[in-house]
């Protein structure tokens, strides 16, 4: 039989970076290129002792059909943290998911229809642009530099455009690693809030940061109460404990959730009860925060570990942001150098990352590259960052 | 700030049953609302060493992120079972979903869109068509009795309507218990094979068969190999293992496959990678097939109990079909009852069930109910049954 597919998913981007990476994979590869916590510094033990203790305690809780919301002393455990950073949260305003890429998912169903302007900071995350043009949004992109959209860009394309959404990463983003100012917060928060603009913050990299002192206040909990909050904020334990066990979620005014509630009730009935039991357990018996600080020190090592080696190689024109959490660090390649043809280049040294180009809405800026330092030990990152300045010299020496 | 809400989900429909019940809910009520396995029956010890193992033996395969397909092993187990049925597939033709709610989602997205039209056995699963509403489908029913849809009905109806899809629960089916007969499942097949409308077969309760003899191949092993087939698949561990699991799974023509896998890529990225892996483990260490004879044993037990004590009452004009597995008993109430009325009267002594009107397309039976037989023990079956039919007497003496 001949099957005729929607334009929802026929229309979907596959990515030709994807494509490429997928013809190189292999375990030699030394790969820039995933956005992979390392899986050695997993709390495997607490984990298991976890999963252990929830299977015989209350299996029944983790292994029968639960409420689409998600298991409701995980999100007790939300609202504290988040009354703790200033904002107080009821379950109700709190809806578990797989990952936040489903919340992600679940707020575009809610909030959008299709031929609706989502505003993004540029760069941005690629697979929130992939999920926009799936529902068949307008992706803006609104002039964003290190410290995050411009406020006058902002308000100018609001009022062109009357944008549905405003999409962003505003700690230690994905691909630029940037972190926005506490000023670009409160006036992006001001803006939205005045112009009836919702606000997606896509949050899953805060917990990896890298100096104590330092710490911005999410646009969430600058936005104070959930009620009528601007700001839905997205959230995972994904880089906090472990990506395999898919639990994330959305916190924001009760009537979004429960708009969410009801598409996520169509979509799959409820996340996996079992992960969500032993993230429970976790935060019971684990000493997360004393975890996440040195599994941050170790990335924010790395992280200093990359920038010294591509430092010690001299290329004039290479450039970065140093970023001050996540996984990730923006390359700016010398002017001349398109980092797509860089990458087919590296591949044949056996080094791998992710060009720069795909993340932008508009008008990309071909000289970009992202390269994660959170995936590799310090050997492999060494060798690959040679590698990688080896293939940047030679193009240099052609042109 | 006032959220607008897209149609989508402002136009999900909240079912009045299931406000009822929220309303009624408490331990003490005796419920045959439900469509929950039994959790006292669930493989708990089992789930739990082999939660262990997984955990010690390859941690980061359960707990880093994973392909979008799910996990390889998982599906060519699965491509196991289906060879042992008939059905030549390969894991490239198999993608593991969030329970087989999310394998309809995925199905939906990539098949059709808003406008379209959609058949349905009548009645059928309410959860697909409050799913099919939002996706802004046209839900067209067609004529069915014990055996299933009437080919007659269904060749007229897709050569009128030309639907894109057309579901059902062709095995112990929710509401009604029934089976789809072998001429049906063949007529059915031909006719949309014919006319190239894809069958989404909904197959969550097989495994729950209460007569070893009696086994009808599925539509899917009826169409023959994946390549070009008109059945897609539905699967689910949730009756089998454990809903909290999570785990379901779509087979079908690898186009379609791929084209939901990146529908699913979207979504949520992958499902639990720990809940497949746990089911791999279990399937290696632990007899299934003994444990779901045991099961479907002991509820095929419950079920003629309900039988028995629902013919104890001598009720005129009530009615009920026997199922030959699944978890629900279909009932006939005297014909000018209506059961949502019935159903506020069992709530005052107590005993919840599901009126069956809302799982109808076009014009409701009224006087129809759904009852679960597996979710409680003898002695509370019994009194419910008892209340139950003491209510309808009542009703009858009134009338």
């Amino acid at each position: 039989m001949q099957y005729r597919f929607s334009g929802r998913v026929a229309g979907m981007q596959s990515s030709v970076i994807r494509d490429i990476l997928k013809l190189a994979q292999g375990s030699d590869l030394l790969s820039f290129a995933g956005g992979l916590p390392d899986a050695k510094l997993f709390p495997v033990l607490a984990i298991r002792e976890a999963a252990a203790r929830v299977l015989t305690d209350r299996p029944a809780d983790a292994l029968q059909y639960g409420p689409t919301e998600g298991d409701r002393q995980l999100r007790e455990w939300l609202c504290g943290q988040a009354a703790a950073k200033g904002t107080g949260a009821t379950p109700d305003e709190t809806l578990l998911t797989t990952g936040s890429q489903q919340a992600l998912d679940l707020a575009v169903r809610a909030l959008t229809e299709p031929g609706d302007a989502v505003l993004v900071e540029n760069p941005t995350y690629l697979a929130a642009l992939q999920l926009f043009g799936a529902y068949g949004l307008t992706v803006i992109p609104v002039a964003s530099d290190e410290r995050g959209p411009l406020p006058d860009d902002t308000k100018r394309l609001i009022q062109e455009k009357r944008p549905r959404l405003l999409y962003g990463v505003p700690t230690f983003g994905n691909p630029t690693g940037r972190t926005w100012s506490a000023e670009r917060r409160t006036a992006i928060i001001r803006l939205c809030a005045a112009e009836g603009v919702p606000i997606l913050e896509d949050d899953p990299y805060s917990a990896l940061r890298f100096a104590e002192e330092e710490r911005e206040p999410s646009l969430f909990s600058l936005a104070g109460s959930c009620k009528g909050s601007p700001v839905v904020y997205l959230g995972t334990f994904s880089k906090m404990v472990a990506p395999g066990l898919r639990t994330g979620w959305a916190m924001g005014d009760a009537e979004v959730i429960r708009m969410m509630a009801k598409a996520k009730q169509a979509s799959d009935l409820h996340s996996s009860a079992l992960d969500q039991r032993i993230i429970v357990q976790l935060l019971r018996d684990f000493p997360l925060e004393d975890y996440l600080r040195d599994v941050s020190r170790e990335y924010g090592r790395r992280m200093n570990l990359m920038q010294r080696e591509l430092a010690s190689h001299r290329i004039e024109g290479l450039r970065w942001e140093e970023p001050r959490g996540g996984m990730f660090l923006w390359l700016t390649l010398p002017e001349a150098l398109d980092a797509e043809a860089l990458l087919r280049a590296t591949l044949r040294k056996g080094v791998a990352f992710v060009p720069g180009a795909p993340f932008f809405a508009g008008v990309p800026e071909k000289n970009t590259a992202r390269l994660n330092f959170t995936g590799m030990d310090d050997e492999r990152t060494v060798a690959g960052i040679g590698l990688l300045a080896e293939a940047i010299s030679e193009f240099l020496a052609r042109s």
